[in-house]
């Protein structure tokens, strides 16, 4: 069974989670994807979200724009962790999809991520995945050395460019 | 059966929604009242609002706050028409539930109304109602003579306090 | 008589209302357009409405931007159902028109829908006409049926991607 | 005939409107004031406008809150300057009315003072109406001369305060 | 002497305000121009200012974006009324200008416009001169009538095009 | 070893944090609470979490308002997963707290729940931890159960209400 | 000469004020206030502002509501630093404050703190002090070891509470 | 020992602040930069910080966009004053690192500019540097009456383009 499951509200969509599949991909965690609406394809969502559960999925990822009802739609039909992807679009820019996603009612929370963020929620289903899978740790723990090497090396080349002069 | 069905996410919204309820009723529209939740009652809400369109039903007024997901989840499903009202409550005191409920995605809209506005939301069904029902076309004219009579009045006691002198 | 009547504040408004007459025509609903404006042509605008409703019209499909009082003003001169397009124009991006069309006074509704959704304003419309038509009901419920499809189709068009490597 | 109009939307805004009527009196500009709506009186509210500037007037301070589509109303019925005053009332408190006032579409101004500024469009008005009253000018002149004169006191009161040691 | 100054807090707000400036020409009202700020000339601005009120203008329009203190200085220094525009600029896209606008304490007001609105400013103008000038009036009398024939025109246009089948 | 670290900016925050303590409690989950701060105590703070990680926490909540800096920098001294609680606090009622800690940028997510969230962020905990723990997960369900039969108990006790007449 | 001037729009804003007051007694910087304002009273607060600044004064805290243009006209008025201070007032909470002051144009910056933060207005102008005078650098140092062993305290009386069992 | 620390969370920053560093150039003000991030690296970030204040440096001014933590980080690590720049980015296009630099809590303030102000920050650099070093005084004074010609300079362009008749 697939560990984690993302699910987003349109094809539209893709383009900015295919980042999350391809952090998923580096950190070797089995996932599927499913394009689904909790008001077009509520049934389809729900027997998704259901199957995944009982299949031994490990939690979801869902991500919509604009009245963004998926992500909450979905973390009430699972006991399963549920991130939340407020995706940009629309006239307010995504305003509208993270009020409706981070603003659960008492009882069913979305864990949720900043606008866009299809990295951040890659990065944070590893966290959670972590605590069954020691292997993530070591490759999250890799990351946060990467990500520290990859700020000094920007730093030296910013040094680098300032010392020869770019900046008079 | 009813023609109108009120659907709220929770008890505390009953004190707004009863206006409603009593526009209704001086309208002489019958309706119905269920509590329920899109995210904790996810099939609950769906039986009653597939229940309530079988059996004939004409429309469904839906009240939530916060992210508001419950009109948009009844919108998906059913085609009749839902009205939702955007309720004041937490931190973002209701523009989160607008925003949930006004930005629906494309396929699936709901007829929202001002935060808090339960008013309006009786009276906009009895508007749609109306065409069936000849009757109602009358006490919609009614009532906008009275509302008429109404601002008159109140301008009337208003030039009374001022020609008597209260402002100088 | 036309069914639906399609007014709108500028004719910057058509290309994106364009989309709401191509949604009624396929629902073979017959409607009528005009541009008005309550502020600078309010007679004319408030002469179209009257006659509209006299002669039989069922309801209003009103779309504005900025300080957008056409929808609110149509719906003080007629007890028809007005839905209101937000339209996104100016600084604001139709935040404003969003606020003058929803926070209506009590006593005078307006069924707002999306910031330029004007899709689902014509879907709303058929919805609320669908009583008095029973052919519409069918139509729609072909609709919900091909969305459902349709994100079927793009779920599919999506695994295929995935599962031919486009994705690692 | 009165020189200024002072419309209101509600008798509700009458508590705060009671501070520009008081102004325009220390200023011994004649005035009347009438409470209408454009939704709900639209033809009486044009009437009162159009014999208003008929009958001489000279400018008209409208106030509103919620979907204040008065003040834009009363200014396309009219070529006299029109006043707007947004109204803090419900869960927007007052954006919602700022923008509905202000974001008028091109070719109709309102001159729009911030939310529940009634004195300000009072001194507003009287600033309008100076041109043609040079009493004004002094009494405004004057005026300014009493706000220097009150922040010299309070600011005195304040040194007294400090040098009496309240704040150590 | 000019009856208008038009006042802007930096050159690249000609490109906008060059609207009003056109408008105030079409009525044939004597307007001049400054650049100026209330930061960065503070002196110079006032002097203006003082001057242009000495001399007998008769009213002052005052641009500018971010925190736009122009109008709101440029009013606290002149007993003659001010209109301020709030221009579009910076991340808040203007937003923060409208605030810092219309939000004037109390004594002090500034007549505002909508976001980029020089036109408007420049009508607003023209109203206000108008009771001194009788010919304006008859101008504002025309452009109304040529605003709603505008309308009539983009309206029969859109019939036209509409007949033609071009909406299918 | 405690299973959930709860980490608070202030001891003003005990008052909301206190329900996510209690329903740690029910769910019989470990958990341990300290008072620190990113910019008062920044020592303080990251030595508890690396000792919170190192001596096998699972995960750990952090609420914070203002400029909610806590969550996102626990968030950057650990690979366990981070749960941010916006505090409403302060002019901004938890806006400036909500943009604060769910825009983090890339690398570094922090699973945010809504404005005072304090019972969905326990929630969120359980069910992360639930993947460790198979009596977490029937409790979690068991919780289901419960909501849903809360809400079928207040739908009844509103039935009886409206039944007895108590609405007319 | 004082070091440190304090000018406030209204006396109203002096019951915030008045912490920054203690705040510069504690750390012995003398001071001295003023009311003024730079729309009612421009040329007395330009004397005040140059005068401070000829007899040595070090730099300005400057206090205003709504449209809150003293700290940006005080700011171009001289070339000390001016720390400005957004008050919460009106219908906006001091969001309209926030932007008037900190987003002023390029050449005239103003060191802003948030909404209604008096306290740090004042330990920023220590800051900026500091370097002329070492005794405030060990009071501000001393002032960080206080703050954290208040937090340690705070959270050693919580971790009391607990385990005496007031949370189970 | 360099005066100034210029610190920013991401290479991308450096387009922006690039205009400060010019900034600090032209007054002579030694500076060095560096990039760093208080979730990716935060020993890195307070090591430098600690450093620099420790070596002599005198103020710092920090860059971040997003959920800035950045500028209030550094603002705790050190009594030097520190100037906190909202860099403009993501959906919320600076809105959220406004917030989350400006709201600092009791005790850490962080001096704020506007969104995207280097400019503006590096002159609050200078301003704060001027008491201890007069050369820096007379170079703002010479800036001052810079700006003040250059809007001479522009207004008589505008004034001459005006007179050659463009704008008629």
């Amino acid at each position: 069974m697939n560990q984690v499951g993302v699910i987003m509200g349109s094809d539209s969509d893709y383009d900015v989670m295919e980042e999350a599949l391809e952090v998923l991909s580096q950190y070797e965690v089995s996932f599927e994807v499913i394009i689904s609406s909790p008001q077009r394809a509520l049934k389809r969502t729900v027997d998704w979200v259901k199957g995944f559960e009982t299949q031994g999925g490990k939690l979801i990822i869902a991500a919509a724009g604009l009245a963004a009802h998926l992500p909450g739609v979905v973390a009430g039909a699972t006991i399963l962790p549920v991130i939340g992807v407020p995706m940009k679009s629309g006239a307010l820019e995504g305003i509208d999809a993270l009020y409706s996603i981070v603003q659960m009612p008492p009882g069913i929370p979305v864990a949720t991520v900043g606008i866009g963020a299809a990295r951040n929620a890659a990065l944070l289903a590893v966290q959670i995945l972590m605590s069954q899978d020691s292997a993530l740790s070591f490759r999250l723990k890799d990351y946060r050395t990467t990500m520290l090497q990859d700020i000094e090396a920007k730093d030296e080349a910013l040094q680098k460019q300032l010392s020869e002069g770019d900046c008079a």
